[in-house]
């Protein structure tokens, strides 16, 4: 276990990158309306959080759900200090960004061949190809870049990913110009000794600030990914949805995005710093589930409100 | 951090305590029949579980769920290497545990005066008290003891305990003569720190095989704190619920004894040894669902059966 930036970064503030209006929303069979969108993406911006997924520039054919992302950007309130992104898959994507004011953006590849063949019709390869021309013409515009590296310790398809395998694709993304690698544990198997295994090989080649988790919670041990990925690496950047909302329909059996609210409390109780209020988006995820008809899938949406913040004060 | 034991005990196979027909049961509002009880607990005795809490000698008017737990003990299957245990509150559930041939029993106590009193309407020390005269009997049968000693970081009454006031009465435990300790975070909101600071206290004065850890998942931290138990200080014995059925209906808003399915795979993902069959136990966390009427609380319940075992195999 490596530990050489840990000193450093555990003092920062934890930013968190939620996901829930893309990620989240973007395999929900029931179309949310887009003044929904902007109000819970207006209501996410004051919880704290760093960042917003706020959409998807992907063909509107292709995603309905998020078909309304032009128009979504263009109206929500942009507070100072958060970000807010949309993922694009191609050159068309980048001018509908562009025309929307977007000021950062993600694209998408992944350790393993079969799942991006799978996911965007393409080899890892072929992917980064794709990346090349976009990152291009974002960095002319002064965007910044996330570039999105799922699969990162198992594949649905494959099974098992060797971190020198992941570590050689983020090298790959890095020379290309992406500001910030996204690891993606995709099946949401992951152990926290799977998770040392990929941060004790990646982490020699890049600063832990450049480096965000996307965790998903389908075998249980998200959350203790997260205190591992923080407490013994300095990873200071999580990917999460409010409520858990969204998963990757690419991997069969796999659901559930870790949930903010459950994130935020356990980085909190072990002592971090996260400027993020957990009541508010347990809020925000009661109110995407009754868009989108299903519960939440989090603990603490479960548990009363006043006992949610902390410290736990007596009865 | 300690880690005196772990060099040692972490290569045993970890000893699972499956306390679903006991503390999952007893608060549930439906009746599980009888005869309905007895097969659950024989299809637990053939999953791998070390023990099973199977009952509970408390009297019937107060936990009529639990009325039939010497007719259960009498028509169980007993398999060799699994133990069966009983919840006895005193000399009168004592004898009753007797003839039913029961060869373990647990007590209860809390670091918390007030959780007692609202639990057991006694103080930890007539509590203590109490736990004397019936050790004393246990013993001259030949009968193992265990102690329950809840709160051991968090009381829904008094907030944060200090690990030296768990340690005081864990120490009075193992006076009185008992063979094992379950810490219980009963709250459910520790967080892998918190169970650090509690057992780098309690270990200095107990052999870690003498000690199982009992979680709640509530705030969802509960496979965090398993992981770090295990892997940083060696406890190799741990409570849990197939499907996490029950919690402890005296800590407001607490809900969820970690599921053992959950527990099971999160360990053996983490490299350790667990003679339990996860998909086994999810078979009976979903017939504990269909008899108490509603779901299990895990994320192994909600995967396709197929995709449990591990290692996972490509598609």
């Amino acid at each position: 276990m490596l530990s050489f930036a840990t000193h450093d970064t555990r003092r920062l503030p934890v930013r968190i990158i939620e996901v829930s209006p893309r990620d989240g929303l973007q395999h929900e069979a029931v179309f949310v309306p887009t003044a929904r969108k902007i109000d819970l993406i207006n209501a996410l911006s004051h919880t704290g959080v760093a960042e917003i997924e706020a959409g998807s520039f992907v063909s509107p054919t292709a995603i309905p759900q998020l078909a309304d992302s032009d128009e979504v950007f263009l109206a929500i309130e942009r507070i100072p200090g958060v970000t807010y992104s949309a993922l694009v898959p191609n050159e068309r994507g980048l001018e509908r960004a562009r025309a929307a004011a977007v000021r950062k953006i993600a694209m998408f590849t992944a350790a393993s061949n079969s799942f991006t063949r799978h996911n965007i019709k393409a080899t890892v390869h072929e992917s980064l190809v794709r990346f090349k021309a976009v990152i291009q013409g974002a960095k002319r515009d002064g965007m910044l870049v996330r570039g999105y590296l799922s699969t990162a310790v198992w594949c649905p398809y494959e099974g098992r990913m060797a971190p020198l395998l992941v570590l050689d694709v983020m090298l790959r993304l890095l020379d290309l110009g992406v500001d910030e690698v996204s690891l993606g544990e995709t099946v949401g198997r992951a152990s926290p000794a799977d998770i040392r295994a990929l941060l004790d090989t990646v982490m020699t080649r890049i600063d832990p600030l450049r480096l965000s988790l996307h965790v998903h919670d389908t075998y249980g041990m998200a959350i203790a990914n997260v205190l591992t990925a923080w407490g013994d690496y300095g990873i200071t950047a999580f990917d999460c949805s409010a409520g858990g909302l969204g998963g990757c329909p690419y991997a069969p059996g796999a659901s559930g995005n870790v949930a903010t609210e459950d994130v935020v409390f356990a980085l909190k109780a072990s002592g971090a710093s996260v400027p993020v209020d957990e009541a508010l988006i347990v809020d925000c995820a009661h109110q995407f589930s009754t868009l989108v008809g299903h519960a939440p899938h989090s603990r603490l949406s479960q548990i009363p409100p006043a006992r949610i913040r902390q410290p736990a004060l007596k009865v």
